[in-house]
Formats: C-alpha cells, sequence, structure tokens
C-alpha cells in the first residue's frame, strides 16, 4: 500500500482465444507506454497465454457478430459450416493473414512488449493446479498468485478490467 | 483533465450479438439519466453497433446457460439443434419478440437515447482499419480513438466496464 | 452515500455456464473474507445461479482455448464433436469430477459462503420479467433492483467488475 504517484490499471485475463487475446495485451501496452502501472492476472481460459509456446484459434461459432471483411463486403459465417472439420483452422489463418497485412503485431510480440514494459504479469496457482499446467511451460519472468493477490492489488488501482 | 463534478462511467463495448449489445447500452442509458458522464468505446465485435443499419442476431450455441420461457418453462436448446441452418434466425425471431411483448426497448431506440442523453460514442480506429469499415457506414455523432483514447477517459471515470 | 470504512467491490455476472459461475464466485468469496463490501447483480444469463436448484453445464463449443489435461497432456475439442449430442453433458461431467479431485468447492457451496459473508445478492428485475422467473424459484435472501440500483452501488465501489 505504498503511496501512488503513477495511474495505474489491473487486467483479469480469461480468455485464450486468438481474437479475445488482443485486448488485454493492446490495453496493457498501450497503458504501460502512457506511464501507468499495469498488472494482469491470468486465469482460466486465459492462463495459457503465459505458456513459452501459444497455439492460438479462433472460431465465428456462437459469435453471430463475427464480419469478416471479404471483396468488399462484410460476411457473417454460418453455425453449421463453423462446426465443420478445418473451420477453425480456416477462420484462424484468415484472421492471423488480415492482422499480418494490417500491421498488426502478433501477441507473442504484444506478450514481449508488456514483458520490456514491465507489466505485472501474474498466472493463477488455481488454474495452473486445476488444469494441470507446469511452471516450467510458461514463460520466465511472471509470478504466482490467487485470487486475494488480485484483489489486493485492484483495490489499489484506477482501471479495473475482467476481460 | 478537468475538476470532476459529476460521476462517470466508461465502457468497453467488445460484443455486438443482440444479446449481448443490451448490457452496454442499458447501463450507459441508465447512467446518463442518472446524470452520469458516460463514455462508449466500441471495439472489435462490438463496433457495428455503430452501423447506420443494424442487422443483429443471437444464437444459444455455445452458451449452455441460455433458457427461453417456453409454456411456463424454461428450456434450453441443444448445441446441435442450435448448429442447424435457420436456428440463428430462429433464436433472433423469438428473443425479438418475447422483448417486444415486454416492452423492452430495441437497441436502435437505446442507442438513440444515449445520443440524446449526451454519451460519448468512441469508434475504435484500429478496428475500423482492421475489418475494413468506412466511416460513412456509421451513424453520425460518434468520434474516432484507440486505446489510448479509452485509457486517458477511463483513469477518470468512477466505475470501468469491459463487456 | 455513507461514509466508507471497508473497500468494496461489485461484479455484475451476466454468465451462468458451469465454468464461467466460478470467476464471480470466487472473486466475491474472497474479497469478503478480506473484508471488502461486496456486491453481485446478477442479470441476463447469470440471473438462474440465483436459483434454488442449479443446473449447470458446460460446452468447449465457441471456445478454442479450452484445455483439459488428460493423460499429461492438453486436449481441445473439436467443434463438431463438442456439438453432437451428449457432448456437452460429457464436458461437464469431465470438468465436476477434475474439481472434485482437486478439492475445488461447487458453486452451490460457493454461493453458500457468499451468504454467510453478507454478500449483497441482487437479482436483475428486468430479466425475472423477461426471461419469466418467479421469486419463489429464487433462494431467499436476495433482493430485487435495476440498472440504476447497480449503477449508484457501483459508483461507491473501488473495484467493479463485469463478468
Amino acid at each position: 500500500m505504498s503511496e501512488k504517484t503513477a495511474k495505474s490499471m489491473s487486467i483479469i485475463v480469461t480468455k485464450g482465444s486468438l481474437d479475445w487475446a488482443y485486448p488485454p495485451f493492446i490495453l496493457s501496452t498501450t497503458a504501460a507506454a502512457m506511464g501507468l502501472d499495469v498488472t494482469m492476472f491470468f486465469t482460466f481460459y486465459g492462463l495459457p497465454l503465459l505458456k513459452k509456446k501459444l497455439d492460438l484459434s479462433l472460431t465465428t461459432l456462437g459469435n453471430p457478430a463475427m464480419e469478416m471483411p471479404m471483396a468488399g463486403m462484410h460476411m457473417k459465417m454460418p453455425n453449421l459450416f463453423a462446426a465443420l472439420p478445418g473451420a477453425t483452422a480456416g477462420a484462424t489463418a484468415m484472421m492471423k493473414d488480415m492482422m499480418k497485412k494490417k500491421g498488426v503485431a502478433s501477441i507473442e510480440e504484444l506478450r514481449d512488449l508488456a514483458i520490456e514494459a514491465d507489466v505485472d504479469l501474474i498466472a493463477c496457482q488455481m488454474t495452473m493446479d486445476l488444469f494441470e499446467y507446469n511452471e516450467s511451460e510458461m514463460i520466465e519472468g511472471i509470478s504466482l498468485g490467487g485470487a486475494a493477490t488480485y484483489i489486493e492489488r485492484a483495490t489499489q488501482c484506477d482501471i479495473n478490467l475482467f476481460i
């Protein structure tokens, strides 16, 4: 409970798909670049984002709001088609290609940026135990913590988000 | 960083399905009616909610908690059925019908209310570029901004939500 | 608007699947144990979490980031398989089994803990009406409220989360 000088932000990161990995990393790296103290707490499906080797994908299934630009139009993908084998790989490749063309950094790059900017990365101990992850699978420079660690931190922050 | 007089709220709006469009607009219009300064930042799948012409739908797929009232009972829809052609259209029609009967305003009506109440609507520039939306497709009276715009604003707000 | 002595937290609970029911209850019971004043506002698909009889399930559909530990590896389930009849029941049973083995409390137990710890549980009146739930279906000790109830409360809280 030190005296606060800089503004601060905490993010609970609970989703680990290719698309939902972006908001927490874009917000945290931008905030850190603006001088905020940033904490990211990785839990549930967001925990694998701390793995050394990322294998992210995305599906349009269950997301009727996803509109992919295609030949100057915006296309939505029917659920039945999205459920077919290969559709997840196809949508993932399409999104990665689209991001590369537009010069959007990869999640790996944003994660490196976050580490360089001293963003505090905390892995949820309970999720580690529940889903049987080993610390050796995770990148270096992170710490382990629980809900209490997060709450203690969040009471000190100006912005708290659950993503 | 002007001196604050009113309480304030910011909402990051990331989902654009018929059901998930409601929480941000209900919260923002209610808060504005209570005198709060409200900012909505539309990004990712939430950005299309700023389009002139809305075409919202919903699916029960991937949401095992959705219980539709039917003949005095609550029914859940099996995933396999929800994946069939027409199921999204059917669930959308059912929800719209249910809302109309109960007198719930449409998203278009709530959006108009938000604009009348001076809610600040910001479209995410990066999402505009990534998904190739044109400003001409969007309603008037909005502004463009990025993550930094949002963070600057959120550090001043009493309530910050990521929806 | 009484003078604040303790720190405080509000959570909007919008999801009611077996997996997404955990974050709000773990955070609220932990925060309450740390002495925070906690309010949970149950709305949309999160409202059924206040029912006397819980019937929670989960699906891997639409969540390409879910990795279940299995024989020392982490397995993702293809969408097509996840859409088949029985897959939701299977994934639910697997998750419940995994949680039991690891000593994770059930949602019913965490909810009891929250009530014992004086967490303020508010059911969204609009959702009650829209989805035709009766107060008699809900557990005792809760109150009814609307978006204005939530916003009034949240402006006083140190941490506000939308889950």
